[in-house]
């Protein structure tokens, strides 16, 4: 059973850190299988590579077309849903979602929002500063005594239910009634609630942390356990650009508010 | 999100003339993170090989309790349900199957049936006379023009689906036992987080709003449209008591900030 459509261009798939130029590739190949085609790699050891070129295995195109980053954060600030896969569980918990949940999220997301699914990485996943990029942590479900799947082998399974449910939405939209119905439900989430980018959240977390600060409510030199719980609550909500704003505004007047009595 | 039981001891992986030992090893992986640890290897190229055991990573016990057998027919001898991965439409028609209908018609055997699925070699499958030991065709629905997984990331797709499968069977047979699980993870995540109560809710968005005139970013004569924004942003995260007390310790610096002005 095979399916065309037009590849996924909202889609990248992030890797960080990677060890083996091989797994690289093996993405690369995993990625193509399901339509996919935008592979971004922060700071991978060996790229390019020869392991790469040959386990992608005709997917050399995504290879050649892939955006090499320095860090996590260039490669998804326009990005406005972001998914970290995980196969560890945390003590801070962390809005979780199997794999497929993480599929029907993405394909009720309007055809404009960048989406990245970021892969840690082979043995230590992501750190806990990259996983408060992320709106979800995907976990792939697994045998509790060997859970750790191959970095490709996560990725193959994440596209792959990506893939089935894009068909499985495909299929209900019969007809034009229902097309005309997503442009207006495209239309609609535009103007009515733009979703903010992995920058405007980063500016807002970076204002929030500042007047928390001048108001003597943060202590600047252990700000850590404060901003991941402020970061947690804020990316839960999958802010709209209007309340990034809203909310910034709140910060400068208190910072205008304090600084009046210095 | 993790799942202890035992392995499928009545579900078994054939792979058929193998060319790449690495890519046997990734097999083993992929099977064992989904519970399955019964391997048989049909005249392949390099067995055992250092390639295998690298890829194996830690799923080594799979591979030292692979059999190798010299021909398919000995492999799948004691079998009484044979599925055959294909990527390759036919000629001649067999029944043929997606990952989720494959993993459903495996869930509902009997437990004493054996089941072998089948993977042929890394560039040319199976070949017809092979396919006939085959009930069912496995196809994985792929990207019309590049539909060709790497062997090892197929049977993690496939295998992963038998294991949603089971874990879906398991939670519709017990009844009490599920809800009992079900308490304790309700008491889990009250431990861990417990729930604002409307109170709390409430309580927040009054000191909110106060704050926000005090800091004269509310104009108190009409508070609505903000405050309604705000309301919205903050029902939407479902907050816990300790984030309701961290935003009101945030409330109470601006406003002791505030009052050092006047």
């Amino acid at each position: 059973m095979e399916y065309r459509f037009s590849m996924f261009a909202n889609i990248r798939v992030v890797l960080v850190n990677t060890s083996h130029p091989g797994n690289i590739g093996a993405v690369a190949r995993a990625m193509k299988t399901m339509c996919l085609d935008q592979l971004y790699l922060v700071d991978p050891k060996l790229f390019p590579h020869a392991d790469a070129t040959a386990r992608a295995s005709g997917a050399d195109d995504v290879l050649a077309s892939a955006r090499v980053c320095e860090t996590l954060e260039e490669a998804i600030q326009d990005c406005s849903l972001v998914f970290g896969a995980s196969s560890r569980s945390r003590r801070i918990a962390w809005p979780q979602l199997v794999p497929r949940a993480c599929a029907q999220r993405i394909i009720s997301e309007p055809d404009h929002s960048s989406i990245a699914i970021i892969f840690g990485r082979e043995h230590s996943g992501l750190t806990n500063d990259e996983l408060e990029f992320c709106h979800y942590l995907v976990n792939i479900p697994a045998n509790e005594e060997y859970s750790s799947l191959n970095i490709a082998a996560a990725v193959q399974v994440i596209v792959y239910e990506i893939m089935l449910a894009k068909l499985a939405d495909k299929a209900n939209q019969t007809g034009s009634l229902s097309s005309e119905r997503d442009n207006k439900k495209d239309e609609m989430s535009k103007s009515i609630s733009e979703s903010a980018t992995a920058e405007d959240i980063e500016g807002l977390f970076q204002h929030m942390e500042q007047a928390l600060i001048d108001m003597d409510f943060l202590d600047p030199d252990n700000p850590r356990q404060l901003m991941r719980r402020l970061r947690r609550l804020f990316n839960r909500t999958h802010l709209e650009k209007t309340e990034v704003n809203i909310l910034r505004g709140i910060f400068t007047a208190t910072q205008r508010s304090g600084q009046q009595s210095n």
